[in-house]
């Protein structure tokens, strides 16, 4: 049985349990952006309940051009106002630099990312230059509440970049 | 109080309980990517506990450049091996059409976004469109185990495409 099975034996039995349908526009009109890391239970690190906020993630917790899609529609179409952004301690895009990841890609299937990776040095400079890049956005309409924060795995806090 | 000022004293609870910190690498060895819906706590809808999974998510769960970028990433360097897709019903995604959203950001602030905004009309159609995406890409390694589902938001159940 592949993992796949295996979380879809779970998801029957959350089935059993589930009361819905919820509205489609986030309750707290909050969209929160966070690294894809496994360790950061978006819903449990905020107290968040089903139907009450977006939940944008991929690796890093970066913001590229899909992000800024995300946040565009996020805000436009559905009512979202505040933003939080998390990046987290132990992050693996601490770990390599983007000219050795896409010239190991380039090695190894030979066509290299014409994308960036979007490794980082230092997680609180990242966390303002995902700031940076969301208040420089023309389609994110709202900026009034826009927060940046370190997850901490060892600790499970969040601690805000000023 | 900001939306975020009560959910940053949501975590402060939720830190007192944690008990950290975990491995880097998921230890299901599998990504999730899903729609940002608020509904989705996809945690929950998998059983997923903390550490078993990366959680890639954006607006309709679509594939782009950035989701490559994070799927290339978690199988390249991290050691994941299947891929769970999920969209969802009732998805704002189905409510738009790309023209009428990117002709109402460029009449509101002059600029139009040279990206496409990815609504789709068919939720099937759209779970096999990012199944093609992710097959047609070189950087991502690993394609044995490539699902997609709709998740119910009336039930709670994810319905798989075949």
């Amino acid at each position: 049985m592949s993992v796949t099975d295996e979380l879809l034996a779970n998801n029957a039995a959350y089935a059993e349990q589930f009361s819905g349908p919820l509205p489609l526009p986030p309750a707290k009109h909050v969209a929160v952006l966070a690294c894809m890391d496994a360790r950061i239970d978006v819903y449990r690190v905020l107290g968040l309940n089903e139907g009450e906020a977006h939940v944008i993630r991929n690796a890093g917790g970066v913001v590229t051009e899909d992000e800024i899609r995300s946040l565009a529609i996020s805000q436009r179409l559905l009512g979202t106002v505040e933003i939080i952004l998390i990046h987290h301690t132990d992050c693996g895009m601490l770990t390599f630099t983007d000219d050795e990841f896409k010239k190991a890609i380039q090695d190894e299937v030979g066509v290299k990312p014409s994308w960036a990776a979007e490794s980082f040095t230092d997680l609180d400079t990242d966390v303002r230059q995902s700031v940076a890049r969301i208040r420089n956005s023309p389609y994110v309409p709202v900026k009034d509440s826009i927060r940046g924060f370190v997850f901490d795995v060892a600790t499970g806090k969040l601690d805000e970049v000023l």
